[in-house]
């Protein structure tokens, strides 16, 4: 590897600068992405290893970052399921046409082989893998147990779920059983990803947040757990990003992950205080903060670079996805601040 | 007042058992409301004191709340700066037909007079008082100036508010001109609905989670500050309900309040060992648990109970507003828990 400061960071190994990549930094603002884009739908890039390549590696070269993630989709897994998704982003976001919302809706689901029906993204690590030739790592990822439930349930994206969140207080016994087909296929997934070439592993629960502290640790960090600790990683990082559930950040930095993604809402510096060098930590800069001129993005960024401090196990990333209207620019100036300014705090 | 369970209870005084009221306990569920709301818009019943006192009272014999909260809603003081309001609950919710989005926008503002302009609440308020007969407090209530903010920028509720998180980093400045222009307003709203004989004040800030800690300090607890500190109470008890934002739950208690609000991502056990006695406690049962049945609701109930452990300084409510669908029984089952369950903690 020819730049390895991500995986170094993730082990909180001594870096000379801090690492840098961007949750969603293959997508929409990049001009590049949306040229490919208008002319293909989103299904057929994620499932066409040589434009998942080449969308993956945009923003390597666009931007710098120091780690390339694999261009696909988290909810590749529910239609893997036999569900039937449709993803456009331009109407509306991703939607399943025939939500779940009985057990027999779940009984019905054929517990996929990601080996054969997620081939096509095994195919395009390997193929990017090939095309990086080693000049960033590769990051693979996958929703959480509870997140994918929660949008086979819902059928789309919503603010606040609330069909998964009536059925695990009218029927939680067949939430659960939802949850387990799916951290079962989930370990799976992670091992081939793994074994494809994929250099470290995200877990994405972006709807951790939903969830009172009780039933959070019953409906997802169990599951995140059970997903961390049976998944054979031979060392292969893993991060954990559960959006909004800083207040159990100690039992998230518990389950046997390497990192812990962080949103905007929370301290970082605060958060390192409270996990020690349990976990190293990922984030966490406001989305919406790349709207600011780019001094003010390097000001920023200074400003989280501080709080976390002098040392190693810092990856510098947003608190959530880049926002589509982002400029580019802006983005580059973001990679830029961190790569000029992190130094300092690694010597 | 022949039930003051409530009022001591913000007080930190001790009550013999564990007050309750519900966020939105006037509304949608109830098929009284719905019986009123068919025949006349939402709007209406706000500006017709009869209308919002019958409203108002509704809970109070269905439920058998310890507090009234006056039928009411946050935005109509964006409307009396001005703005254009449609409040159409069945159409998606609020909307403001011409939203701000520049300097000039804020300057066409007309800084109101709640006395005049807002004049129905009042009305409301003194005309509820005299139904209620000293039988419970009333509640008065008003948005934080960063909530109100976000609605007036974004024109609609929204899941996170985009266009006032880019102001904020594109144009600080115009943010503060318009929250000032709000606190100073919020300020009077709040000593007149006091004159007008609510016995306590609820500021809801409903967008507080939007923000990062540091942006949090300067568009919204500063500004709930300045408002709890410049509001004539004369011991009247002021409640901020701060939706999200208790990553920073010491410094909201710090601001001269005298509750504080929890919503249902965090232990209220926890929260009371790090607020300590300085504040009372409000919540914080998921308002999704309310589908539960009335055993589990008991249990639930209990829960809360033992986390916030002996002694006074916890009003039971739900971490956020009742949900349209919630069975009336369950809301009954939640307030009659509460009432039986909770003298124990009390002894």
């Amino acid at each position: 590897m020819i730049n390895d400061l991500f995986l170094r960071a993730c082990k909180g190994e001594p870096v000379e600068r801090t690492p840098v990549w961007i949750m969603r930094q293959a997508g929409r603002y990049l001009p590049e992405y949306q040229a490919v884009r208008s002319k293909i739908g989103f299904l057929t890039l994620c499932k066409t290893p040589e434009l998942a390549a080449q969308l993956t590696l945009q923003p390597v070269d666009i931007l710098g970052v120091d780690a390339a993630i694999i261009f696909s989709d988290i909810l590749l897994v529910a239609e893997a399921f036999g569900m039937n998704l449709q993803l456009d982003e331009t109407k509306g976001g991703p939607r399943f046409t025939k939500p779940i919302r009985s057990s027999s809706d779940i009984d019905a689901l054929s517990v996929p082989d990601p080996r054969s029906k997620l081939r096509f993204v095994l195919d395009a690590i390997e193929l990017t893998k090939r095309e990086l030739q080693g000049r960033v790592p590769l990051i693979g990822f996958c929703g959480s147990p509870w997140t994918l439930a929660a949008y086979m349930v819902e059928g789309r994206g919503a603010k606040d779920f609330r069909r998964i969140k009536r059925m695990i207080f009218e029927e939680p016994a067949i939430v659960h059983k939802l949850l387990e087909k799916l951290a079962e296929t989930l370990v799976i997934f992670i091992e081939s990803q793994i074994a494809a070439g994929a250099d470290a592993i995200q877990i994405f629960d972006t709807c951790g947040g939903l969830l009172s502290p009780d039933d959070y640790r019953e409906f997802s960090l169990d599951y995140l757990w059970r997903v961390a600790s049976r998944a054979k990683r031979n060392g292969t990082p893993l991060i954990v990003f559960s959006k909004g559930a800083t207040a159990l950040l100690e039992e998230i930095a518990n389950i046997g992950v390497d990192v812990v993604g962080l949103d905007w809402t929370v301290d970082i510096g605060e958060a390192r205080r409270r996990v020690g060098a349990r976990v190293a930590l990922q984030g966490n800069l406001d989305p919406t903060a790349l709207f600011a001129s780019p001094e003010r993005i390097r000001q920023e960024v200074r400003t989280i670079l501080r709080k976390y401090g002098k040392g190693s196990g810092h990856i510098f990333n947003l608190g959530h996805g880049i926002l589509p209207d982002t400029p580019v620019s802006h983005a580059r100036a973001l990679v830029d601040a961190v790569k000029e300014e992190s130094g300092a705090f690694h010597q």
